[in-house]
């Protein structure tokens, strides 16, 4: 990735509104470990070890990143070195906690900690500085990366695109005969040949296996009239995340099938075309819903709509009852309903943006039924 | 792998001893979300999402896994689902840390968190369990992984042979003109080839970049007398990982590479040769930093002498100064001592197995240096 799309990406000034947004949930401070916090902040994409590297953020001074002394060149030679953020390097037996502690003072009563920091570096910190209270950094973070820029919603175009040519890969490699494995270690190969730096995860789900929603993958041979749910996604150089589900049936589908498939298929366009600022994440879980349980299929829709996407595969919003704040223009998500009867099952999954007035998919592949010889 | 196989590395007898070991530790219970201690307590082999999957041990009563519905079917198909361990589905409007706050009443006051639970659900435990104070399950779990079983340690012999197997074919790999990642690429797809489940890391640092310990790739081109350090591991199906370096020079070495090379060779067989029970990891990190530095090569010996390997490449013991521990037998852990002055650098790198009388090395891919044309 070229440096330019990087600042565009990770732009420089975006560690500055981090900071006034600590202030603005009164933490004195938040400590943000390897993850995709850490990458949104600063576009630094370091590895998360034993070892503590952490960007300490006060509301109140400057941000400085504790490292490694091993890690010092490459967190040096990362975007967050060419923001000109103090490294502060530490040795093999120093205590990098004590370190942070010392640093930010004692008059610190709030911390935020990134949500996905190891609990064992929590609890160091817990120790460290026993009279700051702890809270999800998620609550700061969160908030930001919510709203996608242009640049991240470039990202998303990009991530679905490509996650596009390998579905329109996949009627190539399914054939009764193969099994799930067979099948998914080709997919998996096509998600990184189509420019993801990463695999997340690949779900070949047939027959039977398609009514489990998180199946993966097995050495169940694919048969004649088997349809086969496949969900598949990745993480792409810029940090950003693919996830996309089409369904294919190898040779005549089973008659039931096609009936719900349908009713799937039309649920699935109803929650998207029912995206846009202000309509609250549970009613587009409601549109999709509604339409399954009138057709009878209520019980066998058996999870949430969908979730947020972006530097995480699954991140705020989630299109789920209960999620009563309005959805705003640059939130992007899947709308994925599913139908899972038992013998067999079906899911269709796109990402989607919403926008001043609607919704943008970022996949484009025909989201009919695949049938394939 | 066979299930058979999977009883041996993973004994259902296993569990009652974790619950042994936190009623020892004064521990109410032990909350194990995916990762490597669940996988070590029952098998099972979770992915860790934003919905909770929590094995809960009380130390006083039967264990439960809290599992979202939509997970149950995996659960029950996993090695956690044939130990009859109860399982307690909850939907997606539930709140799992309710739950498992009521199951296991009011009456605990010091709980273990997996080391590796993501904060943010660690948080929602304190705030569903505000009287029991969390410590790192780590205390718990450590004790019981860092002594390897004999079926452990054959895990680890046969990831040490999948791993000497690639490097064998890295001499072919390497060729001036080539850059870092083309080379790493090659290596990686060796690594699944030769019966990894995943790629952990890829490290080919040619010339400078040898001297930066955790460099990774790059697009650097590797020219004629570049030294370069090849570091690279996975995780077998087992769960259990390799970990290995070796050195290689594409075409004739520099002299004063020579002469540190020969120096850091004597260092690591030093260091291998001072294992054996009661020894403390710090006087094996001492037993190769001493020949190091009577070299004169102290000040680039940058890095602790090793880490545990187990089910994480990183863990439990680690070989580094203030570490007074004993060594007991079945304790695994890598020797990797280098010397980076800077132009370029060296380390070599075994996983060694304390026996009853000395040591058993998981690798045995030659430690010269290997001279590629």
């Amino acid at each position: 990735m070229k440096p330019d799309v990087t600042t565009e990406l990770y732009p420089p000034a975006r560690l500055a509104r981090v900071r006034e947004a600590t202030a603005e949930a009164g933490l004195g401070a938040l400590l943000l470990t390897p993850g995709p916090d850490l990458r949104y902040a600063t576009g630094y994409d370091a590895i998360q070890l034993e070892r503590l590297t952490c960007l300490v953020v006060p509301a109140d001074g400057d941000p400085f990143l504790v490292v490694p002394r091993l890690e010092l060149a490459a967190a040096q030679a990362s975007p967050a070195g060419a923001l000109g953020v103090e490294m502060v390097p530490w040795e093999e037996t120093d205590d990098p906690y004590a370190l942070v502690a010392r640093r930010l003072g004692g008059g610190i009563d709030a911390v935020g900690v990134a949500d996905r920091m190891w609990a064992v570096m929590a609890l160091r910190f817990r120790d460290a500085m026993p009279q700051a209270r702890q809270v999800p950094a998620g609550r700061v973070m969160g908030r930001l990366r919510i709203r996608k820029s242009p640049a991240e919603v470039a990202a998303l175009r990009e991530a679905g695109a490509a996650i596009d040519r390998v579905h329109r890969q996949v009627p190539a490699m399914l054939k009764a005969g193969r099994t799930e494995r067979e099948v998914g270690r080709d997919i998996a190969e096509a998600i990184v040949a189509e420019g993801h730096a990463r695999v997340d995860f690949v779900i070949v789900g047939s027959g039977p296996n398609a009514a489990s929603p998180h199946h993966e993958l097995s050495d169940r041979v694919i048969r004649p009239g088997d349809p086969v749910v496949v969900d598949i996604g990745g993480t792409m150089p810029s940090g950003y995340c693919s996830d996309e589900t089409r369904n294919y049936c190898v040779g005549e589908p089973p008659a039931d099938y096609l009936a719900y498939y349908e009713v799937l298929r039309r649920a699935q366009e109803a929650a998207c075309r029912a995206v846009r600022p202000g309509v609250t994440p549970e009613a587009v879980d409601a549109a999709a819903r509604e339409i399954i349980a009138e057709a009878g299929y209520g019980e066998h829709f058996i999870h949430r709509t969908g979730h947020g996407i972006g530097l995480e595969t699954h991140e705020d919003p989630y299109i789920v009852a209960g999620n009563t704040e309005p959805l705003e223009p640059g939130m992007a998500f899947s709308v994925e309903p599913g139908i899972y009867p038992g013998a067999h099952g079906a899911r269709i999954e796109d990402i989607v943006v919403c926008t001043e007035d609607g919704f943008e998919s970022m996949n484009h592949v025909d989201r009919d039924l695949v049938v394939v010889d």
